[in-house]
């Protein structure tokens, strides 16, 4: 294993280190390894809570900053946070309006969001949770009991964002979360395996004309080993797949994601988008906004998924909302 | 080799057509091969036009947009544009008050730019080059006479782009632009080499427990390869040579990048950047602003290098001023 790290067990904390020298817009509480606004939350506004395995930078700790998350917490590699410090994350952002927590549908974050939010409402900080399931690819997981929450997260946490933060109530800002995961897919494939510090191997072995269709972001098994296919067979694909799962018909806006799982370069991304965006033109469906760009990844896994959101006037008026973060800025 | 491409022949087409596809508000003319803001010059306003060879996603496409290039003019993977293509990117954005040519130093590089340049002062498109050359790795290489232009690049055009959008006249922004290079150091290491789409094999094959010290940005050798270290002592020996070069005392605000290479995921680049954070501050060293990403590339290169610049107040106030391109955006 090549990586830069001191040492596997300190992965977080070191990185936790590196975000706070390079963000003085954010706090870091590196004990209780949580991301804050450094900011307090202007009294009566709503509050946005995510977290989740370590691995798939930005998120959510780059997610955070106005008109986004208020806090993130950022457990282990690919492991949940604790209930402790999902709880000390919403007290501490919480202005009394309420907490919505943007749980991404893996078993022990359903499990320990869950019991984060029952301790917080005993200690008076309201909750509502909106769960994220948006990956078409597999129905159950090594690590899910339905569909996996991927791509998709980071819709939800940009337009609940943007509603709270122009004053919408606890159950507005997550309504309109839970509606923009009802109408988001996502689909990925994976030219190499991603290795956790802690193993130090590559999760899976794939031979040099080898992908994985369908992969998820923890490098648990797609749905298929295929050949190697040319890019603009695997936007097909892709495409295709999603589309199965989210017919969209023209007048539908669409919300567009190619993103890259850690490893592939920009370049790519950027070739395969415009495959990707010639194969939904041919399907009648307009992009309405897009992002490229490594968002949601799987440690140095070489691969790309694709999310579209089938997204109405009022989700596309609060994507375009300003949003100031490390990883996602506009308008600001 | 494991890419996402239609054929080594179309990488760059086909990228372009990716990025036509993703930005609005860029106009890309995929025939000549230049990428443009989509909205005109504004008359009497100075137009920074940059380029060299793909490969180094954002740059330089990535970079085009308010506030920093007006046009970049895209090459061969790692071969640099030619001088037909620069001379119309300079045509197309020139408003009357000249345009200036930011050019990496790299042979072919600054052989085509400066014949790009002859032939626009024959149509009457007045120019000025600032050469970049900040890596301190190697004096002389396979591609160049004296040093390489690698990570300072961006710093030049961020804050030369933002001189001309404040309305500096030709001179003064070229001024600022070879100021900003002249303080500026940048130095790198690659824990693999990245594979050209052509060559479809990685440039040099580095062991298990290996590293390349003083890596170029085109694959070519660095300085000696080395036992991998942990990335304190990496961050040690970054920051040891840069600040060899580049006296900084405690008064000197620092602009600092820690850029990856393109194949390495942003939590490993967080951690390097803590430990580079950490040994800055040792020496004394200010970090005023700074920089954490893939933004000055070398394919699916595992690596990162780290580019500090000397700033002055001057300096910091156009690095702060409002910037919208697709890789950089803030305060707009």
């Amino acid at each position: 294993m090549k990586k830069f790290l001191n040492s596997p067990d300190t992965v977080i904390d070191d990185a936790l280190a590196g975000i706070a020298a390079a963000h003085p817009g954010l706090a870091v509480d590196t004990r209780q390894r949580i991301i804050t606004r450094a900011r307090p939350t202007r009294p009566g506004r709503v509050a946005l809570v995510s977290g989740g395995g370590s691995g798939h930078e930005p998120l959510h700790g780059g997610f955070v900053g106005t008109g986004m998350l208020d806090a993130a917490c950022p457990g282990e590699v690919f492991t949940s946070p604790v209930p402790d410090q999902v709880l000390a994350a919403a007290t501490a952002v919480d202005s009394g309006a309420g907490v919505v927590l943007v749980v991404k549908n893996y078993t022990g974050d359903v499990m320990n969001f869950e019991m984060a939010a029952e301790l917080a409402e005993e200690e008076g900080v309201r909750t509502a949770t909106v769960l994220v399931d948006d990956d078409v690819a597999v129905r159950d997981s090594t690590f899910t009991a339905g569909r996996r929450g991927t791509g998709a997260t980071l819709f939800v946490e940009k337009i609940a964002g943007a509603l709270a933060e122009q004053g919408g109530d606890l159950q507005a800002v997550a309504d309109i979360g839970r509606r923009v995961n009802a109408a988001s897919r996502s689909f990925a494939v994976a030219l190499t395996a991603c290795t956790t510090p802690a193993s130090g191997r590559p999760g899976f072995d794939l031979a040099d004309d080898e992908i994985e269709v369908g992969i998820g972001i923890h490098g648990e098994p797609g749905r298929s080993r295929e050949k190697l296919l040319p890019a603009r067979d695997l936007a097909d694909l892709t495409v295709r797949t999603v589309l199965e799962d989210l017919p969209l018909s023209s007048e539908d806006p669409a919300i567009v994601m190619l993103n890259g799982m850690g490893g592939t370069p920009l370049l790519e991304l950027y070739l395969l988008f415009g495959e990707v965006a010639a194969r939904l033109s041919e399907r009648g469906v307009t992009i309405a906004r897009s992002l490229v760009g490594n968002y949601v990844t799987s440690l140095d896994m070489a691969g790309a998924s694709l999310t579209v959101c089938r997204a109405d006037d009022r989700m596309l008026e609060l994507w375009d909302a300003p949003v100031s973060t490390p990883a996602l800025r506009w308008g600001l």
